[in-house]
């Protein structure tokens, strides 16, 4: 049976980084033997000017029937004043909670050849490896009531409810576990208990979680406000950080820039293992957005397109030694100098989108 | 008339702290006849151990009376088991509300003595001067419902509600530009107008209000993620930064955090301007917290709460003149190398709390 993939590429520079992608899943195709089936949709602006949707429903059907999505990255000037319902990250949000993918998994690593390029000392950031989970489908992202109400008087009333059942915070605080395991062995957790009630709850139930299943391993408790200054003092403090859907989207974009390698993370949204085939639903994307200024010209960086198809084959379709080896070639191809423009260093090697995404290709047939 | 100040030093290190403000306000009333009139007050855990409550209700009444509130910190493991309602927090939270201190300010510069000490290289922090405005009586702070509810089945549910007002968001956007006008007349919004309801009204609001008001003031919005990484990648591209109440507790810290003078860093709390009399309630604080471990060896950093009293003299009784010379006092001590332990450096002479707070006293009598 194939191995189904659905490419959503979006806007700006998605559809630049993806064809990096579709290069490699060709030749794994082919020199490999890999069985990949390829479906393509729209997402974000490109569907709305095509269906008036930020995704279509024939598109969201497709995604759920995929073993796994591939999504580039959505928005851009052209689309900032399409009504709210209809946005372009609607789409994304729709993806993530339609599919039920509550498990994001952020690593926020440091290639060695990019240390100099972080605005951190690079002492601070050398061999700097965190993996965020972050919460994906529950908190002010999706809770109800969500509105903005006409008091009268010229006065309006904008209402976000936070929002986290026991089961939400257990979920991923197993996966955090989980995770950890496979790592340093270390989870921290951020909430602001003492400040929000929903904290409180998730402070509780990733205690008991850990108690009753995890307590091999190291669990440590930290507001994230504190969190947030920890990540900028000390990186190399954290192992496994697990959050919330809001404080991960903060604490996770810190970190990334924190890399100096913004522009090559990737991300995983993971749901739950079926219960019968274990398979679990998954959507990969770059942590970059779409770039709209640099779309089209040739330049943007493919890298987290390629590493989020690196988690890709490691989560989805546990092909571990090519993951690796897909990750290790980025890692070469860095070390040899070669730069796109958003990371170029003097006397490096400046290439565009084809060349960069042709050299790791190369790279990768040689591993 | 005299000048009332309310004290509430509080838990960990905050009596210490505040002693070294005891000792420049003494010096005010003597040379100066500044005419400062003290009360005193217990706030957090040492209200806790006295009253039961996170603040007493005569402590509340004499906080409302003054013309401006000292606050040390709260907190400590000592109380982090007390019921939530009556946790060292709940005092600092029901003072910015009842007080009704919407707009806290707090600025994040780097003392150029102490660059090296930032995490990040010294080049993106020396010089940086930037101040958030942070919206402290609203959001999610303050919105009900927030509780946990229990749905059987070993099922709970935690909420907090986000809430914010059209005349909320004026109030707070006018202090930025107003700010903004005295500084490089630049400001920068941030919310997720991209998920949340709340973030939609935000951006409008600050749109209008800039419109109607403050067009000479130059207006720039940003998501609070990106912000949060913008933070960290470019920091002096920011003059004035203004945002809710759980963003600017998160971004506000990370802010501080790479200034490198963490410790060192004040903050004001202030009302709107009375109708007849054009005063406001305010409350000073030091950014950092109650520090635990270190409290009562002596050994704290004062200049967190000497800056905010700095602040004090300059916001709640329009002492320009000496407000400005406290923080250069400040900052001539560290150029002569006097450090306490938090911000010891090779080569520098360490210092205790008090013979920080008595060299800065002194240097402050020169000027
Ligand atoms: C595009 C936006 C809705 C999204 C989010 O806030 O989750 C993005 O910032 C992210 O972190 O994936
Ligand atoms: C102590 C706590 C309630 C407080 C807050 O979250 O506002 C603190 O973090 C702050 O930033 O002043």
């Amino acid at each position: 049976t194939a191995r189904n993939l659905f490419l959503l590429p979006g806007d700006g520079i998605g559809p630049e980084a993806m064809d990096e992608v579709r290069k490699i899943i060709a030749y794994m195709n082919e020199a490999m033997n890999a069985g990949f089936a390829i479906g393509e949709g729209l997402v974000g602006g490109s569907a709305y000017d095509a269906h008036g949707a930020a995704i279509s429903e024939d598109d969201m059907k497709k995604a759920l029937a995929a073993d796994a999505v591939l999504f580039g990255a959505v928005g851009g000037p052209k689309w900032d004043s399409v009504p709210y319902e209809v946005r372009p990250e609607a789409g994304l949000l729709r993806l993530r909670k339609d599919l039920e993918l509550f498990a994001n998994l952020r690593p926020a690593i440091c290639y060695p050849a990019l240390a100099s390029a972080s605005s951190l000392k690079p002492e601070l950031v050398e061999g700097l490896d965190i993996l965020i989970i972050r919460e994906l489908t529950g908190g002010v992202y999706f809770g109800e009531p969500k509105e903005i109400i006409d008091l009268g008087n010229g006065q309006k009333r904008g209402i976000d409810t936070q929002v986290y059942d026991t089961y939400e915070i257990e979920r991923i605080a197993g996966v955090a576990f989980e995770m950890a395991r496979t790592r340093q062995n270390r989870v921290c957790s951020m909430e602001k208990r003492n400040v929000m009630k929903s904290g409180v709850l998730w402070n509780q139930v990733v205690t008991e979680t850990h108690k009753a299943k995890y307590s091999d391993v190291q669990l440590e408790h930290m507001l994230a406000d504190a969190g947030g200054m920890q990540l900028v003092r000390q990186p190399k403090q954290f192992d496994v950080i697990v959050t919330d859907n809001l404080f991960g989207d903060m604490l996770s974009d810190v970190a990334a820039m924190l890399t100096g390698s913004l522009g090559m993370l990737p991300s995983a949204s993971l749901g739950a293992p079926d219960g019968k085939t274990g398979k679990r639903k998954a959507l990969y994307e770059p942590v970059h957005g779409s770039a709209p200024d640099i779309a089209g010209k040739g330049i943007a960086n493919p890298i987290a397109m390629i590493a989020s198809f690196a988690m890709c084959l490691r989560y989805s379709f546990n092909l571990v030694k090519e993951a690796d080896n897909l990750e290790r070639a980025i890692a070469n191809v860095l070390d040899k100098g070669m730069r796109t423009a958003d990371i170029m260093a003097e006397g490096a090697n400046k290439v565009g989108t084809v060349e960069m995404g042709q050299a790791i290709l190369a790279e990768f047939k040689t591993l």
